[in-house]
Formats: C-alpha cells, sequence, structure tokens
C-alpha cells in the first residue's frame, strides 16, 4: 500500500477499506507513515468526512493499537462526556447509579484548555489517588461499585499521537475524527454499559445541536456496533452546568448534590443521565430508573458510596460532611454589574479560559492546577441584578492580580441593559 | 502567527493576508514550520482554492525565496509548457524566435515521471552542455539569441520544497499550487516576454480544457501584475505532440521540422506560438508574426540558429544534417495491430509511462537515462489499420525485454473493431 494512494482516495471521496484504514493507522502508530502524509491526509476527512464503515473501522485500528481492559467482573458500566465548563456530573452520576446496583468503572483524563477533567476534580480531595493498579481498582469495584482510575498509557497509543498532531494541524474539528478518539478509548476500556453524553454549545467542540446530534448517532452506532450497550443523548453547555467552575469548587458543588440539598438543572441532568445507565443496564423501565436515582441521593446512598471511593482511593472522605476540609483560595474577587442589567446568557468558552487564567487548568500539558481556583456564578440567564450586585466571584492562590481575568469575566456576561420605563406620578 | 491559526483560516475559506502568506512560505523554506503543518495547509489549499491576491502573495512569496536573475539584456523572451508527452515544442520554437528577432533566454528543468524535460533532449546531443554560468548563458544570447540553461538550485527554493512535499501528500492537483509553483519560477528567470502554453488532456497534468483555461487565465494575470508582456494558451494533449517520444528521437523530430521537412499539427502549433512570442515582443500583427515563423523554417534560418546553438552549448553541430550522429538504440518492437481497427485515440499519458519503462525518463530523481529510448508512432487517431500492421515502434538500449512495454502500449491505443459489411456477390 501506499500513502499518496490512500490521502488521493480520500481527497477524491472514495471510500478507504477496512485494510487500507488498518493499515494508515498502524504504519502511523509504528512511525514508519511520517507525520506530513498523515496531517495531509486529517485534513482531507476534515473536509468529506468518512463514511460510517470507514469511522468504524478507524475506531478499531486506534483501539486495536494498544491494550485491551478486561476487568474480572460482569457487567461494568462508563460514562464519557464530550469535555464542557463545569461538567461535574461524572462525580454525581457515578456514586448514584453505583448506589443503585450498576458497577461504574470510569477511566477518565485529564483536562486540556478550557475544558476540566474528572481526575484533576477528584484531586483536589487530599489523598486522593488515581494512579491504581488494574488489581486495585478491580478491588475497589467489587468493593463499592464506583471507582475511577486515570488512563493509562498502554491504551489507544495511535489515538494519542494523532490527537497531537490533529492539535497541531487545525484538524481537530471533524465528526469522524472526534467520534473515532473518543470511542477508540472507550472500546479499549471495555465497559459493557455505555453513556455518551454529548455537549453543545458555547463551551463545547460541538458548537450547534445539529453537529452534536450527528456527532451522538454515530457514536451510538459504533457503540452497538462493538456490542455494548450504548446510549448517546447531546446536553445544551450554552451555560455552565451548576454554578461552580474550577475543581475543589466542583467537588464541592457535588457534594452538595449527593447531600440532596441542592435541586434544580445539574440535579435533573444527573438524575437523567444516572436512568439512561440505570435503563441500559436492565434495571427498569424508565419512570423506574428515575424513582431509583432520586431514592439513592434523598436516602443518603449515593453519598455513601462516593464517601467510601473516597477513603478506598486513598481521600479524606470527612469532606463529604464538611466540605471546608477541600482546598480554598487565598485570594477572590467579585465581578459585580456596572449598571442594571438583565442577564441573557454566557460566552460558556470564555468562562473556561477565565477559570483558566486563575489556574484551574492548564494550557500546557504538564502545568500545575490550582485545585483552589475557579469560579462561582451568582446569577442564571434571564437573571435581572442591579448596578453593584455581584456576577460572579472569581477564585485563586496562585494569582492575587485579577484585572485580566475580570475583564475576560466581564466579557463572557451577555447581558442587555434595562431600560425603565417608570411613569411619573 | 501562529500556523495552526492560518491552516484554520484557509480551511474556513477566510483568505489570508500578503504578510500571512509571505509568514508561512518563509518559515517553511527557513525549516521553522514543519513539514506536517505545510502539508495540512497545502490540502486545505486544495479543497478551497486561492483568490487570486492569494495566489498572488505566494507567487510572490516563492519567487523571493531565493534569487532573481538579471541578464545583461534588453529584452529577453521565454516560453513554458505545463508538462506533456513528446512535447518537444521548445525545441522548435527557441530557435524560429531567435531567428525573427527575439531574444529567447530559455531556463529549463529535468523530467519526472511521464513527461519529459527540454534539459534531457538536449543533453541527447553528444556534448552539449546545459550547466552554463549566467555569464556564459548571457554570452551565447548576445551572439546568437536562444540558449538554455538548466535550472539553478539558487532559484525558488521554497518552490522545490514544497513541491516535494506535495508529491508526496496527494496535493499535487491545485490550480492556486501549481500556478504558483510555475509561475515563481517564471518571474525569477525574468524573462519580459513570457508565453505560457498550458496543455490539457489525457498526457497532461490538466485533465480537462475548462481547468487549463482556468490555470491559463491566473498565470497570465499573475504575470501581468508582475509587469510582464504575458500570454497564456492552451492546447490539447490527448494526443502526443508530434510521431516521436523520447530523448534523441524528439530531437530529431524537431530537427525535421527546422529543416521544413514535416508539415501538420506540430508545425501548425509551433508557428502559433512562435508567432505569440513575436507579437507579444512587438515584432508586428498576426499575420505578420506568422509569416515571418514560417520564412524562418522555410529559409532555414531557424535550423541555423539551432546549428549555432548546439555548437556554442558545446554539442555537435552536425546532427542538424546528419540525424543518424544522434544516439541509436540498440533494440526495438514493432506493435502490431491484432485485428483490423480504427483508431479512435491514445491514453496519452500511458505512452509516457511506456517510454519511461523503456527507460526514457526518470522515476525517481536520480535515475540515469537511456537517451535512444522511445516510441515512434505510426497512426493518428481516425487512421485505419490491417491487422499485422504496424501501430507504433518502440525504441531502447537498456531494456531488451519488451513484453511490459508492449502489453502498456497496446493498451495505451483506442480502438473500434471494424466491422465489413460486404455485400455477397
Amino acid at each position: 500500500m501506499n500513502a499518496v494512494d490512500l490521502i488521493n482516495k480520500t481527497k477524491k471521496n472514495v471510500p478507504l477499506t477496512d485494510n487500507e484504514i488498518k493499515w494508515l493507522i498502524n504504519s502511523y502508530t509504528a512511525g514508519e507513515l511520517p507525520d506530513y502524509q498523515m496531517s495531509a491526509w486529517l485534513m482531507a476527512v476534515c473536509f468529506n468526512g468518512l463514511t460510517e464503515e470507514e469511522t468504524l473501522a478507524l475506531t478499531y485500528a486506534m483501539r486495536d493499537s494498544g491494550d485491551i481492559l478486561h476487568l474480572d467482573i460482569p457487567m461494568t458500566a462508563d460514562k464519557h462526556s464530550t469535555g464542557g465548563v463545569g461538567d461535574k456530573t461524572s462525580l454525581i452520576i457515578g456514586p448514584t447509579a453505583a448506589a443503585c446496583g450498576v458497577c461504574m468503572a470510569k477511566m477518565s483524563g485529564r483536562g486540556l484548555g478550557h475544558t476540566g477533567g474528572t481526575i484533576d476534580k477528584l484531586e483536589s480531595i487530599k489523598g486522593f489517588r488515581t494512579d491504581l493498579s488494574v488489581h486495585e481498582f478491580e478491588d475497589i469495584l467489587h468493593k463499592i461499585g464506583f471507582s475511577v482510575i486515570s488512563q493509562s498509557d498502554s491504551l489507544c497509543p495511535a489515538d494519542k499521537k494523532i490527537y497531537a498532531l490533529r492539535n497541531a494541524t487545525g484538524t481537530v474539528n471533524s465528526i469522524p475524527l472526534i467520534c473515532a478518539s473518543i470511542m477508540s478509548k472507550k472500546l479499549a476500556t471495555n465497559a459493557d454499559v455505555l453513556l455518551l453524553d454529548v455537549k453543545y454549545g458555547s463551551g463545547a467542540f460541538m458548537k450547534s445541536r445539529s453537529d452534536a446530534e450527528k456527532l451522538a448517532a454515530i457514536m451510538e452506532k459504533i457503540g452497538k456496533s462493538a456490542g455494548k450497550k450504548c446510549r448517546a443523548v447531546v446536553t445544551d453547555m450554552d451555560i455552565p452546568l451548576g454554578k461552580n467552575i474550577g475543581n475543589a469548587l466542583e467537588v464541592e458543588e457535588a457534594i452538595n448534590i449527593l447531600r440532596g440539598n441542592e435541586r434544580g438543572r445539574l440535579y435533573e441532568i444527573c438524575i437523567d443521565l444516572t436512568a439512561d445507565i440505570l435503563e441500559l443496564a436492565g434495571k427498569g423501565n424508565r419512570s423506574e430508573c428515575v424513582r431509583m436515582a432520586e431514592n439513592a441521593i434523598s436516602s443518603g446512598t449515593a453519598l455513601d458510596v462516593f464517601r467510601k471511593t473516597i477513603e478506598l482511593q486513598g481521600g479524606n472522605p470527612a469532606v463529604c460532611d464538611d466540605i471546608s476540609l477541600l482546598p480554598h483560595s487565598r485570594f477572590s474577587y467579585k465581578v459585580k454589574a456596572a449598571h442594571d442589567m438583565k442577564i441573557s446568557g454566557f460566552d460558556t468558552e470564555e468562562l473556561g479560559m477565565v477559570s483558566l487564567l486563575l489556574g484551574a487548568g492548564r494550557i500546557e500539558k504538564d502545568d500545575r492546577i490550582d485545585m483552589s481556583a475557579g469560579i462561582v456564578m451568582n446569577v442564571r440567564p434571564g437573571d435581572c441584578i442591579m448596578a453593584g450586585e455581584t456576577i460572579m466571584t472569581l477564585y485563586s492562590t496562585i494569582c492575587s492580580d485579577f484585572s485580566e481575568a475580570a475583564v475576560r469575566a466581564v466579557n463572557a456576561v451577555i447581558s442587555e441593559k434595562i431600560n425603565y420605563h417608570i411613569p411619573l406620578t
């Protein structure tokens, strides 16, 4: 086989065979195909897309580039979000589904850029370890049904290499490439039940609902083709999920939800997604599954699972009862309304960037994170606030000068001026 | 500036500024921009094209990546063909235009793949040197008005690097990239009069007339923008130009034309293209220029120029009077008609490949050429021939086994079986 011929085929919209795709991926992973040929092919894919068959072949080729996890557990479930700002649903859904009898074996990555990672959030709990051996992971899953392990380097090396290249060549935004990247990792992690949550909106990879639906459809198809009980749903990320953005701040909000102290959009989404997992795992019909999820939170059993998981993974379980034990920032800054305004929405991605500036995330892969840093939102779209009232509070320990973050935070708020029509009396 | 941003702009069809294009080309030529980013950008260009302004900026940036030739001659002319099979027009037009008083300063490349190069053809004349110094080149031009020099490495290094990358990444076929590659070299060669002959058809880069016209239009525009007297014409390459393909064989045919011994399509095209150059150089109106060109051949002055150029460049000028002095092949093979047939056409590119197989061209850049090898066609489209008659003769010195070449040669002939309707008497 010849790389130029395969590039030309994709360029001319002629589908590649399974073997051709396997050859491309294997040669590239082995270092035999140079970066410049792979990047030309990836760009052709960005323009012409791939067929479903090609996307499946690509996913399998990437999955098979490394190890595939085999746990000694009859049935495991995993949930994946395509990344968003303030998305702490995994911290809530994991313990809740486990409390309902579904073994939640979550392998997760670290955050990069404006989106956070579940691993980073959990590591804001003092002592919490995610670099477990497969044996430790299995052991915790046997004991309590929920564990989170950081992604092993031996899984999907092809994806790691291709992802870095896509990042450097403007070839990130392509539905089949995003699909293959996510699904190859999920199939290598090898859970039996797979819930895929595709975010769309200003804070997500997918900016439009229709693109998110396309991605969801092809991911679900691939999951099912691979023999998984799989469902993909789409959720709106035009506003941050919940009030808090930042590692310890998000753990705090998740604990508040698990305690049953908070209702609202985040709670509803978590109940919905948990019910999806329970349904896929055959725990009952929709309304039964919703009720089970609600009961797990209101009864405190979901929080019990979380407390136990924290303990088994080396963390301090007391945070579940006393959130003051989480890291707290040294500095804070209240972003206030300059005039009376009605909040129409947020540029969620920009809020993610503000959080990054405050130290809550990584710009480069090896950057250190300020666990205490982040944002707490005081308002929601539709709210009217008066001049001088707080829109959001910024937190940081490593950054005491909030000037740049504050300016960008103000710009991330989409608002209308309120025009009063008060009749003179 | 950031390469990913520029790649994304082109991917999203947002035109780059002159400075952005200059930065891309300069960074790449300097080795600061990696191949994989350039190839991703080139592939995006293949899909979205470039605006006229971008194509001009790209041409200038590539031209300015190396030296620009400045000859001590008031007015020089150059003619460029986009490459074709059996295209020996430069060997005829050069001396003919020079005989009419236009200084033909031709810088040329070597052949690669199925198309031949003027330099290779001339080097089939024993002793002929094309590695002239600029001073020698000027000197010959002053003396006789026609000289051919091989392209200097100091001209357009950006084009060399980009061309090699395009070849390896399926990004050859793009009108703005082809245009910038040709025009950057032509503008660096810096002739005042520029005739561009864009070939189309099965033997050419451009397969369709409409693509050839697009390429011709943009090249002419760029030539004029750069202050050149410039014209681009398109010519059909669906059949080989003339009867002979291969280096010495093409010199032989060119000499026959210059001797006035041969008329037909090749002769007509050469008169037309020469008249174009004379017109651009201000030698008269169309009919006057056509007459001047015809007279240069019929009077023998064009052949006199060629004889003198050969002598001045170290070759044996006697070939002009005795073509048996050209290299002759050791082996030959007649490809005969298997049945009575009418010739409808040829796959000209495939004939080029047959010629390559016989040793007449290079597959890799450093391959040695068999100067004697090639094909002489016995038939033209429209001809009817009987079973056993010769369609073409294959020649080679390095290859005595003609089996593969003969099979491919037969397949390159497009023919219809003749059905006789002879009434019984």
